[in-house]
């Protein structure tokens, strides 16, 4: 049964639940002209440059619907059908994407592997990889998938990127990040885009823009231009070319003009900041993006919910709170105080 | 190189480059408010109803962002991955789809059938159905897929329909419509939307709505209700299951409300028509809904666009002109007269 | 490295690398003569009745030429590419099949779960469906499959095998044994095949005769005949329609013929109690079939090469050994005090 | 209804119900010693070398069952799953598999050309690539795939190779040869097996020897050594791995030794011509290779099956004939009078 948001202003189920920045409102009316279909029109054939500018060198940037759209367009151009990518057992592409990787790849194998706060290391992903004897019967690895910040709402920090990106380098793996929140997690590195994804050797970045004040686009961007021509075709195979693609193009540009992605991602953050300082010892995980994890019995959390406040369990002993760019602050002090108060 | 709309407003080039409808601004507008994510909303939940009521007859509809994806998910419904379906050689899954159909049903194997104005009948499907033996060695058809209105602009009519639905069923196979410009189609004959499909024999319908004043929603539209778990999870897994999916639904009940959806398809029509008075002798096909193809050499097609006018080239000797719900009066009288001077 | 077999008597490690019985060979030289090509042969065209006689009910037999085509053959029947196939993380198809399960279903998800000696239960089938939520986020069990004996030598009672079907019937899931040593389980529980697969809710079989006297045939063993049809496409298509079938069915009746099938699982399991006699406390697991896996140390396992016998590592601390139908009798006496002497 | 064989020595309805040839079986029988499973056997692991002497070049060869499953691993080696594969419209792949290429190269489509013979010309493959716009709406080409002998018994010359070789290398299209009768092709030209393949750019050889005195082994060559890793893999994944590899392989290096396979075809291709000699102006095709295309009326053609012959219709007004290696002197001549008093 789908949450009821009739009466509830304080929300924090999910950010894909909250609005659209007014800029990308503005964006894609000014785009209501007529342009050329597809990925023709002038705003969708500014992106390469745009994303280029962002990162610094030369990419190769589409506009996607989805973050699983993004996320297995991705690993396809990175993994054979008869391959396998290893990603943290708790990763979204294995739990929550009901079997688009699979899809997308044709069959190639999620590898799982474990670590703390939902993080891979060189370490974790050495121990999924050693029982793998290289001959037919075992499907090998071909690439590894993280996500930044990470399903439990931490964030690698730049030399946990550089180990990883050097392992798989040397171990040949490719290197997919799926970054639905890759905006929160550059806001709390506070460094530049490239030196969290490509500078750390990731090939494909699944870049979210839609739980960050867009509508519904998401740039899949190839750090690599020859892979350019085969991301084309596969988006469109996939049903992915929408055929009025300046709507979307325009939300990627409005956000990423004047830095909007990056205010959004730190007004988020500061928000669950703020929400994080009334929770002491609940606390599950260190809070580093938007998302917070408490520690919250079944009649706390059905309290906070009387007092209005919306967020999805976790698990039968903890909720998921998430923040996005237009979080009230009055509603995160309010949380804040009324967790504290429990 | 996509075609350049700086200075032109006179623009037939295709009706992906129309406009969105104010009506289904304000609806997306007005879907800006925090709620469930993906099809959990208000909006996705009401879509069931709203087309059955259309359709006179229970139905499940889902939202997905491009008329490939309705198609080909549709089609995957129907066939199994060995099977095969019976299109018209010129059918935009055949031609246009980058392989998408493929890629959606597994490899199911089109099976190509010709006819005039991109029509199939039961003769032309018998034709391409009598050389295939019964037997494993090839792969035997399991479904026929129609477009309507067709991709030379053509309308089934209602006769040709039921002809085609009553063959499908004796001979076990299962009836797409390729619905892009089923709106258009509507208009033309006068009917019911149920009658022009579901009442024919059509088992999966894809109804364009992005050409007919939308931004980015089409609609898929099951017959068979029993189907709706798998085709929830087929979206899914096809990464069409947008996060915000409410602005998709908004779209579709936007331009269902007070019948907005045959207004603008009707708009389109006589827009058509206005231009065809001036063709004369240079029509290739009939125009019965918003497209046509006109004898047009070379020159005069420079000649045209001189003044202003936009539009395909289609083939060495001839254009395609399509109108949108948009098209304006002035410009489609002036369009006539130019041709008609030629 | 492959094994170097120049100088050695005394193998165990393989019943793929034991010998083809002279009653196999009597009847594909018996088959060398023409007929219908593919499997429209006369011995072909007897399978589905050899095998309804056999289970004491009507079904589809196929010859496939390895018991991965079988196995994932078998699976695409049972399973939607969206759906998933619980097994044993040790399963053959998880660790051994390099990816043919995907391969053939288009991508279903293999979902583990655990248990002792390969084996599952209504426990660790339900432990493993019991997080998965019942959304299209998810990937859903549609079967369940089992390994008969296990892979490691394990063999379901005919209780637990009931108590399998039941559950998995009741929790609306197809049933597929991977019976590569079927045959050999058969012998273990002195039941009759129906009562050990179909009689237990089994729907699919692979049923393995390469490992016990064939030469390069598996049955598929469908116990629902409606599968007939599509289960012979899916052969075709996978490209193991071969065309002089009849020396396939050939090796399948002969082993079937005076049930030759049985009689050399009984000798291989007969072995292995000959050799596992002198294990003692070395035995890792029962012996129930024609599998021996004994602690071993390093230098003990040289030892025992050192005296002639061969066999695979399992693990750093363990040894396999497999017997079949051809061990011979002072082979495994000597193998078992060269065990007892270490 | 498959045809019956019970009391007809005068077969020849195909090169697939022919015998295998006696020093197969030995082959065969010498290879029933225990020895590595899978490909890891001594036999096996000849194989690459042996083909390479044979086409004086390093090549990877594998062993697979079927011609369909040699056509489809040759083709999903060559061609991405959005890319289209360049063959005539008679093609085995394209009429006889059951869809298996779709299947192995996971929905890559067959791109359909014509020409007299089953033969593809520049001229042809260019006609049929010309009307493909390069977009992303369009399945684009990949590689070629041409039938040596054709399916209606032709055969390409030298020169005709070097054509569509050169036409290919200049496209940037691959190159596959279907040569399920590539022995009778050789035999026919009196050329080396690499002019006739390799040599003329061929990239990968499905190299037929069932049809040719074995039992169940065709040859799946590349010529790229580099693909052997990728090669290797798909075919475990596609469950033609066969875990007593040494059976196949024993059948391909007994018909190499000494030209057997050269031989043989010989003899097939004289058994047709004998044939051939009685059918004037009834040919519909030059015979080539062994298979014999007649123009014979219903009537006449249960004439000759009154007679003793066996054969399979062609259509409403011809037959095929098809000799082998076995064929007898004595009834290729009988047949030739009969035809010749028809």
């Amino acid at each position: 049964m789908p949450p009821c948001f009739d009466d509830m202003d304080m929300q924090f189920l999910s950010d894909n639940a909250a609005r659209v920045h007014p800029a990308v409102w503005r964006a894609i009316a000014a785009a209501d002209a007529p342009d050329a279909p597809y990925d023709g029109d002038a705003l969708s054939q500014r992106l390469d440059e745009a994303f280029s500018v962002l990162f610094n060198r030369p990419c190769v940037a589409l506009w996607v619907a989805s973050g699983t759209a993004a996320n297995c367009l991705g690993l396809a151009a990175l993994v054979p059908p008869h391959g396998g990518v290893i990603c943290h057992r708790d990763a979204h592409i294995e739990t929550s994407e009901g079997g688009a990787p699979s899809f997308f790849t044709h069959g190639a194998k999620l590898l799982l592997a474990s670590g703390e706060g939902g993080k891979l290391t060189p370490e974790s992903i050495g121990a999924a990889i050693a029982p793998i004897r290289d001959d037919v019967h075992r499907v090998q690895p071909h690439a590894v998938s993280i996500t930044q910040a990470t399903e439990t709402g931490r964030v690698y920090t730049l030399a946990e990127l550089a180990a990883i990106g050097a392992y798989a380098r040397a171990a040949g793996l490719a290197l997919h990040m799926d970054g639905a929140r890759f905006a929160n997690a550059v806001a709390f590195l506070g460094c530049t885009p490239a030196a969290a994804s490509c500078a750390a050797g990731v090939d494909v970045l699944s870049f979210g823009f839609v739980k960050n004040g867009g509508m519904g686009a998401e740039a899949l961007v190839h750090f690599d231009p020859a892979r350019a021509d085969q991301a084309r075709r596969m988006r469109k195979r996939a049903g992915h070319l929408q055929s009025k693609g300046r709507f979307l193009a325009a939300q990627l540009l409005a956000l990423l003009e004047g830095g909007l992605w990056l205010d959004n991602a730190r007004a988020a953050n500061a928000a669950a900041q703020a929400i994080a300082e009334g929770a002491g010892a609940r606390l599950l995980e260190p809070v580093e993006g938007n998302q917070i994890f408490l520690r919250l019995a079944a009649p706390e959390r059905a309290a906070l919910r009387a007092q209005g406040f919306g967020f999805y369990d976790w698990g039968e002993e903890a909720a998921r709170i998430v923040t996005a760019w237009d979080s009230r602050e009055a509603d995160c002090r309010a949380l804040a105080r009324a967790i504290a108060a429990l």
